[in-house]
């Protein structure tokens, strides 16, 4: 019997998140005040964030030890299995050997609980009493009243209010953690308030959600706010993905050539790559992609300049690759993906050319989650099934050219709330939506002109 | 760092089923024929299961080898972790020391693959092309589904229509796996149309659904019908979980003195005791118990007598503790638990004193499931919860007690499509049904009077 899971035994959980930081030949640009365009400083951010995680933001440290008790919810999970799939290469008769990192068995079911329990810790280190935050399609509205539950915190969700009716279930499990999710635009906070005056139907964005959330962090001293993804902070967090994939790794003597993450914000991809970078640096021969929709082609086909995080030019502006914070997605079922720009770190590395970027169709995206439901027996989320779709690409290339490459994907999470997006495509009703690029000019146009 | 999850390589994962036939000190009733009454031979099962699972049904050999085909699937998720639930001890403040087995783990979300994954592999060795079942809440179907998938069976699901239009998501997992999943009672089978002539809106049952599949198996050639639980081939499946529990347990040291599981048919229950049957058949002091819904109190409030498997008095006539095949149980969330009938081996074992049963409401099981889930972090299923809720009670007796017993119990599985029942428990909606003794004891007045 051929040994399908590389495990890590507790002790073996990496004790330090590695900051990429300390590894950049340039330096990232730094964060501009969304109004004077000038560069900020870490005090920006304290209305928002505790300092602990603003110092991690900026720190150009090597490595930030994990603390202990960060460790210790993390072993509710971790370390999470490294899988040979064997099933999925035999199935494509491809001489590559294809492994996949599992990051659907925490229990909120995706990697970002990496990130939520870790600022749960800090804001509870640092006597926040609340945490609110908003949700798109659930994944990260659940991981981090997970977190808040685990460490006693109160918890704040704002869930875009056609995910809150769609996705009823993401929002019962974060109510069975003690979370409190309001569907925005709410009336709770100005910024909600505004929007149901002039559309009292809205079904809100992602954007709007950020900014009630944000808002109601700033009205309330006992207060803070966290954020998912895009921010270095963030992704630091995820490291802990990659750090274990390479010990994996190492207990098997195997190297990857090439790895595989789905991109949205960019903390899942980055979690995996960000440890394999100083490798690619170095000169290994080694391709790391990031995978994302053609409907939201920040990478593929965004600018890299300063943009807002926010539809409501409320956040600073980061340098990134964009579509513009104005460009509203199509409505792709891999929610996890819409979003207009990707994390300054992921940007910068794509913008030096260590790592590639590639766009998929929808429909295939869907074919190829289905055909790796199949051989592996994992329900997967449709962001995870981009990974996959580029995965079975570079696998029948090693086919073609009888290449015996190593191939590893993040798994980013299980798709148990997805499944109405699996019907839909065997209901033969998903769209490949053609290339928005009018809108995405449009939105472009809109963004300020910074000299640097 | 405290180690919370005592792992077991894939190496490890036992190689042989345990067969309690062999340990009975007293055999088992046989079955009878559904009209004659008399006692049948194999042969009588013959037009619905292949050959191999027939003998495994009446073995009394010690031990049955798992095949090298069926640890190799096994090995996609097994062996599954055991773990120390240092956050529920704490919130309990008890001194007793408390471990459950995550069978939640699998790909379809419970300990049912355990056998799902056998039937398939006997029944593609016999030949068979196609599997035809039935399903309730959808557990059981997600499980063969996954299992036919794998070894390229075709599956037939019937399933109850009223789960069919209220877990839509089940259904569409089983179709990601490949399974045909009809709604029952449905125009395929004469059973079916039976009851639509008679009631077209009818919302179906699992006796019909039973029915259906069975017909269904009986009137093709190259299909056979599998069963969930019940059985002494389902049960013998699952020793799988106790075997890897005793090995976890071995590696720390530690020996259970309480063993606890939900309670429907039997098979998760049984998968976790009967490997310990022998312990305490020879003396050892071990609480065996059995958890099972006061609203369907099969073990607590049940006769031991001669009962049909099914409402159309179909399959043979089985020794068993029933609250008669004609009782309907209240609605109640824990589709799993809600059957009239309890396997004939664990009917046994409470029969001659070995194991005990005792009897939860759903308002406590959905306190107790709420108060694991914030302790935990995982949102479980509520045949589970009620586990969880006698779990909860013995440590609150070890606490009272000053006692460091070790409790373990068997984490059924995940409760991703049953968040809808939380929800009615926030909403205060849940109904603590008051035990239907009137129509139990109408029910058993229809039993066949059975001279043994």
């Amino acid at each position: 019997m051929q040994n399908r899971k590389i495990l890590l035994s507790e002790k073996e959980i990496p004790s330090a998140w590695y900051n990429i930081l300390s590894d950049l030949r340039t330096p990232l640009s730094p964060p501009l005040h969304p109004a004077t365009h000038e560069p900020i400083g870490p005090e920006a951010l304290r209305p928002i964030f505790p300092d602990a995680l603003i110092e991690q933001e900026v720190s150009t440290a090597p490595t930030i030890p994990i603390p202990e008790e960060i460790l210790d919810i993390y072993s509710l999970w971790r370390p999470t299995p490294l899988v040979r799939a064997y099933n999925l290469e035999k199935k494509l008769n491809t001489p590559a050997r294809i492994y996949y990192k599992n990051e659907g068995v925490s229990p909120p079911g995706s990697h970002k609980p990496n990130t939520a329990v870790a600022q749960a810790y800090y804001n509870k280190e640092a006597g926040v009493k609340r945490i609110a935050t908003e949700t798109g399609a659930g994944q990260w509205g659940s991981a981090l009243t997970f977190a808040c539950n685990l460490f006693g915190l109160e918890s704040t969700v704002y869930m875009v209010k056609v995910s809150y009716q769609q996705k009823p279930y993401r929002k019962s499990m974060m109510q069975v953690w003690g979370g409190e999710v309001v569907p925005s635009p709410s009336t709770r906070t100005k910024s909600g308030r505004d929007i149901l005056a002039r559309d009292p139907d809205s079904l809100g964005s992602l954007g709007i959600a950020i900014s009630e959330a944000i808002e109601d962090a700033v009205q309330h001293d006992d207060t803070k706010y966290a954020l998912g993804s895009v921010l270095n902070h963030v992704l630091l967090h995820q490291t802990i993905i990659g750090l274990e994939t390479r010990e994996q790794f190492k207990k098997i003597g195997v190297e990857p050539d090439i790895l595989i993450g789905c991109c949205g914000g960019g903390s899942n991809f980055a979690g995996l790559a960000l440890p394999y970078i100083r490798d690619k640096i170095n000169g290994k021969d080694l391709s790391i992609i990031a995978v994302e929709p053609t409907a939201c082609p920040t990478l593929t086909r965004g600018e890299f300049r300063y943009d807002f995080g926010d539809t409501a030019q409320l956040t600073p502006l980061l340098k990134m690759y964009t579509l513009g914070h104005d460009f509203v997605p199509p409505g792709i079922h891999a929610g996890g993906l819409r979003y207009h720009g990707a994390a300054p770190i992921v940007s910068h590395l794509l913008g030096e050319g260590i790592i590639e970027a590639v766009g998929c169709k929808q429909t295939s995206v869907f074919e190829s989650a289905v055909l790796f439901a199949r051989a592996e027996g994992i329900v997967h989320a449709p962001e995870t099934a981009h990974a996959i779709q580029t995965v079975i690409e570079e696998a029948e290339k090693c086919r073609e050219a009888g290449e015996e490459k190593v191939i590893v994907f993040s798994l980013s999470g299980h798709g148990h709330f997805d499944l109405a997006s699996y019907d839909s495509y065997f209901a033969s009703q998903l769209q490949d939506y053609a290339y928005p690029g009018e809108k995405i000019l449009e939105a472009l146009s809109k963004l300020p002109v910074i000299e640097e």
